[in-house]
């Protein structure tokens, strides 16, 4: 269960409240945490957006979304109690006018609405307006640096296009806000097994004996989606597979999956740890970017028998896009206990089946007899499951039932999403209540940021330079075939 | 499967034909055998026994057995091979003229019981009889030591009472038979999971690397019955829980779980291994016998809501008995793999449950932040189960879904006999398979007996003299308070 400790009175400001982010993900995790009474008592959300609705239809369309958001039946008290507290307000991000005219309601709501209370600005609106949206809020005054009211800061991916922009919107948002009350999005740090990772690690000790180079073969970390880029094909079009998917929330996993112990679980270790990694990320050899990363893009396919169009036919997206749909590296972490352990990373759009997993491959050391006896042994694997089953499970090998020596590999399964019949809460429920409470951990330091788009930005340049082949792969495949030959050549294969 | 190699005619005789043993195990394992076709084409079963019954009575009694025994509807066609190749002998094996007798009637019984081809006899017979039926083979020429129909002897538990009378009788055996030829019986080792030991730990990196004193608290090794004594009183009031079960099953275990990675999987170079563990067993402090041994007797009860009685009043058992029908011990394994790392064992009749399982405990290494934060954290077990369930499970720590961060135990489950939709074998049905196809692994050396016995000697001297208490324990209990204790003084339990 969620913790209530240090919840406070606040305003929940969101930029964006008529967008998609809202309906589908933040109403419904307000909704949620109230039901479970991990709301503070006193909170209300201001929700600023497009001037289309009035109070009236704003929450008549939120409830809609609730409806097709929540997997159930919507409590009606709850949603009483919800909607008491949100006040919609129309809002031009653009217009400075706006912020003079948002602080005055803000300050007017009364006591219902918290007025004097904790800021949580939540920017669910596209990147670009960031920095302009932080400097007019403390232009205009809305924010209140007092000890008591510190306001807070939550930025929704993505940070930067590269290391160049991402440093610009830090700078902005920095000459404002302190990193402490910076809170960067990465949803999937809010996922249970992600969380989970740090305690698989460090209060097993088996597991943590052999995590490391001695013992493991390489890491695989696999985030395979089913659905093509809908209606965001604009949004893609600039971003593709490797800003969207590998700068943050791949190399995340890999930071949680790599990183050495902290000094203790506090946030700024655990940081600090990350950082260590992304840090020690190795320099890909950028003449050679074909060997370390492929890209691919969907064609036409069928995704469970029906038949799905190409990636260039998409909405919004260039008949000629040579933008990535599909990324699979090889990278190496440039440190004692990882030196010469691949991670091999793949994620795609229009794959077939979705799963989000690290695969910790251990190296294929047997009894030279069992060697010599039986061809092609197993390795052991330890699989953490992130999406959409939760769970860990462990490949080893066992005897074959029967007298005749026979090998087999054998699957130990340990299912998060099953065993407790408890539901995960939502990535965002957690989030929103880790911001509210004011605790980091779940979300990105600035150098994390850094670092990553540090490496990223050598591969992005390398394919903007045209060094390497785009390939196209079928929707509803499973990827490229280069991707499968990154690992054939190396006496490997990805555990799919 | 087993296999089917070097299955060669042979005449298979058993000593003690009309005894118990032949009727729960050994027919219905040549019953089992048969079905299955993994008997020789050419072979004959010439059973010995009391005279009490004639040919077809025999055969009468060995139907009704089966019928009981194998848990599926009796194929007519397998019973009827089977029974054709069986001849009842009544046979006194005090009578010399008995063994001419037996010869004449092996040469005579034709080709079609294989009168010229290798001979297994079987001892299912009391062990006083051992020495004199090996010694009357030899002397009345029983024995053909000729390369093509070396022979074969098979000799049921127990081998010896103490190191003196076991090495006595040793000496009456290999006079006759050479080592290689000896088949000493221990059931447990045809049990799957055992055989399955080897695989776990050789063929499996991750465990390999964690399976020493470095990782490992302690290993428990549990044996508990719910059966009383029966009818074996006589038997077992000469015998008791350190003979009966100790001395041979669960030091065998010990051997297995502890044992160095063998040169080879040949019989010889696994035997090596086991023998040096039991060389190695440490000598007990005898003085202080019970802060390493506990020994119990049960009382009266209930087992699964009967009442039953105490072991005083079974049977052929002395209403002062002192015999042991329960015993722990904790000893130590004097090598540089496990020193410092306590083996626990545990076995006794009209137990609580019936079970018998390995169990790894590792250290309680975890991060010192967890160790300070959650009070008495898990361990990580590697349970193997070897009955009446087959299988492996891990159990080790996650983190409990939802946002706070609390860690629960969870587990991994590999069920040996769920997931290959298989019964094992039974252990005796490998065992008569293995004597035919001339492999002794699954069989004891003379080497493991006699360290055996010479570690268990110092216990049942100790106990011999009084030096220690014998508690009594109610039936359908976890056994005597004492045995709790035991760990419970060093601050740990039996995984139960």
């Amino acid at each position: 269960m969620l913790k209530r400790d240090r919840l406070e009175p606040c305003q929940f400001i969101i930029f964006g409240g008529t967008g998609d982010l809202t309906h589908r993900k933040l109403i419904p995790a307000f909704y949620n945490l109230l039901d479970q009474g991990l709301l503070p008592e006193k909170f209300s959300i201001i929700a600023t957006g497009r001037c289309v609705d009035n109070q009236e239809a704003y929450l008549e369309s939120l409830y809609k979304s609730l409806q097709k958001f929540v997997e159930r039946e919507i409590k009606e008290n709850v949603w009483n109690t919800l909607q008491e507290r949100i006040y919609y307000k129309c809002f031009d991000i653009l217009d400075e006018d706006g912020y003079q005219s948002l602080r005055e309601t803000l300050e007017n709501l009364g006591d219902k609405c918290q007025s004097k209370s904790r800021r949580i600005f939540y920017l669910a609106v596209p990147p670009r307006f960031f920095g302009t949206i932080v400097g007019s809020l403390d232009k205009y005054k809305l924010l209140d640096f007092s000890e008591e009211f510190w306001p807070r800061v939550v930025i929704e991916k993505p940070f930067g296009y590269d290391l160049k922009s991402a440093t610009e919107l830090n700078e902005q948002i920095t000459k404002v806000f302190p990193e402490e009350n910076i809170y960067r999005i990465d949803h999937y740090l809010g996922k249970e097994m992600l969380q989970s990772m740090m305690m698989i690690r460090f209060a097993n000790l088996v597991f943590e004996a052999v995590w490391n180079n001695k013992y493991i073969d390489n890491i695989q970390i696999i985030s395979n989606e089913k659905v093509g880029v809908g209606e965001r094909g604009g949004y893609y079009e600039k971003s593709g597979a490797l800003r969207d998917m590998v700068q943050n929330h791949m190399l995340q996993i890999l930071a949680l999956t790599a990183m050495e112990a902290p000094a203790d679980m506090s946030t700024e270790s655990i940081r600090t740890e990350k950082i260590k990694v992304l840090k020690s990320l190795a320099d890909l050899d950028v003449e050679k970017i074909d060997s370390y990363a492929i890209r691919g893009q969907y064609g036409v396919g069928k995704i469970d028998g029906e038949k799905v169009t190409a990636y260039q036919n998409e909405n919004n997206v260039a008949d000629d896009s040579s933008t990535e749909t599909f990324v699979a590296l090889k990278l190496f972490v440039d440190n004692l206990r990882w030196s010469g352990v691949p991670f091999y990373i793949k994620t795609g759009k229009r794959l077939h089946n979705k799963v989000t997993k690290v695969i910790i491959e251990f190296k294929s050391s047997f009894h030279p007899s069992y060697h010599k006896e039986f061809n092609g042994l197993s390795p052991n694997l330890l699989v953490i499951k992130i999406q959409p089953e939760e769970g860990i499970n462990f490949e080893f090998n066992a005897k074959e039932p029967g007298s005749k020596a026979k090998i087999v590999p054998v699957k130990m399964d340990f299912c998060q999403n099953c065993q407790f019949g408890f539901n995960s809460p939502e990535a965002y429920e957690r989030l929103i209540h880790s911001v509210m409470i004011g605790d980091q951990t779940l979300f990105t330091h600035w150098d994390e940021v850094e670092y990553s788009w540090r490496f990223v930005d050598q591969i992005a340049q390398a394919w903007s330079e045209n060094k390497a082949e785009l390939a196209t792969y079928p929707a509803g495949s499973n990827g490229p075939q280069q991707a499968e030959q990154l690992l054939i050549d190396e006496q490997r294969k990805w555990w799919e």
